[in-house]
């Protein structure tokens, strides 16, 4: 096969360049293309779509890993697929996967990841985007056992592509195998009791994210958190784009001025 | 009337405490209730819906402007929003007022936007929120043409409320009085020419964001670019959501694995 007929694969994440995650990602894929990963150079984690507008990025070439080329860039998930697109690959990836995220991004999380951050960026590049998420936190999480899905998806995307302006959040149970993989929807919830108060020697005061997330449809179970719970992989259907159109004709009563 | 029966306003955005839109979008509803601001300490542009998830955040309280109370948190706009309801306000606003932005968030550009980061925290939170931005980058953008829309547009919505998790991205063309306002979609497309490339004095390459927004849809006329273009302000209804409900069947189709 010559280099043009080869699918080039571009694998990023928020978790930095030295996240077990992201090498397990690799080894998923390396059979199926060219690899290149481009991750940021510290972790990024709650990044959201951020973008570095007023500082100057930088690019690393590392060694080569688990078969890829690897690059890292001093940015955020959107700058490492923005920089990737622009000034590494030779032309726009046929896949972007990103993850494998130490951590959920399923529920209302979607909103503030960098990994899913990376994924909308790819998406709307025209660009079949996948962001893969296991619900473990630690920095040693065992990603072995999300192997099969994760595989399975990407040949199910190779095969079927998604639609226009559409990309896939994927969340994986941990510590066990999944039992299967199941398309819904994001469940919808807040943020609870999210900041620890605490004082410096000078006596002021200072304030860190904490919380919890908190599911406010515990009952339905058409969500990625149901299927989750049922030990599932959710594969939620995502856009980038925010519109909401079922609610302009509505709104065109109340809020076009003339 | 008590304080109880007095509408809570917060106003923030992403430009910082300094900007001259944050000041103007005050005076915009400073006789509609008790206004508080909450912005970040320095610019925050293009940080999405990030939040400080590794660092301590400060607020800091400053003397009260235009009849509001003022507070700056070194943080992002989410973080900002975030902070306020846990730690500065007696309870949750009623009302979460963003901008006004100095440069366009209309088209793909709400994706990068911290103005509508801030907007999206609030909608989650079940908050009536509202983004504006004026196609004006520069500091001393005159903002003065925006006051009739801005106005209305917040009286609108006091009127009535918006349906469930949605919320609006208002955009304002800039040196104009606007013709009105028109309730449409945000136009698809997306950056080009995203880069400068420049030699440091070692002769070290880096990198600095750029580009310009290409409309993908120039033909269309049910878009934020069109109306801007006829000299109206864009009102697009968004959500938080992501899910593309649409697309579950379909993809259940392929994806769902047992």
């Amino acid at each position: 096969m010559d280099e043009k007929s080869r699918l080039l694969i571009l694998v990023t994440n928020d978790d930095g360049i030295s996240a077990k995650g992201l090498m397990h990602l690799v080894d998923c894929v390396k059979d199926k293309g060219d690899v290149v990963v481009v991750a940021p150079d510290h972790p990024q984690s709650g990044m959201s779509s951020a973008i570095t507008v007023g500082a100057p990025l930088h690019i690393t070439a590392h060694p080569d890993q688990h078969g890829a080329r690897v690059f890292s860039v001093s940015g955020t998930p959107v700058d490492c697929v923005k920089l990737a697109m622009h000034s590494i690959l030779s032309r726009h990836p046929d896949l972007i996967l990103s993850g494998i995220n130490h951590g959920s991004n399923s529920g209302t999380a979607i909103t503030y990841s960098g990994t899913m951050g990376a994924v909308m960026e790819g998406c709307m590049n025209g660009i079949q985007s996948i962001g893969f998420s296991l619900l473990h936190h630690s920095l040693k999480a065992d990603f072995s056992m999300s192997t099969r899905i994760v595989v399975d998806i990407i040949d199910k995307t190779l095969e079927h592509p998604l639609p226009f302006w559409t990309a896939l959040n994927v969340n994986i149970p941990a510590l066990v195998v999944p039992k299967g993989a199941r398309v819904c929807r994001a469940a919808r919830g807040h943020w609870s009791e999210e900041y620890e108060r605490y004082t410096d020697p000078q006596g002021n005061p200072f304030y860190w994210l904490t919380g919890r997330f908190v599911n406010d449809e515990p009952q339905a179970t058409d969500t990625d958190e149901y299927w989750l719970g049922e030990k599932f992989a959710s594969v939620v259907p995502v856009t980038p784009d925010q519109t909401l159109d079922s609610a302009i004709p509505a709104l065109s009563n109340i809020y076009d001025i003339n």
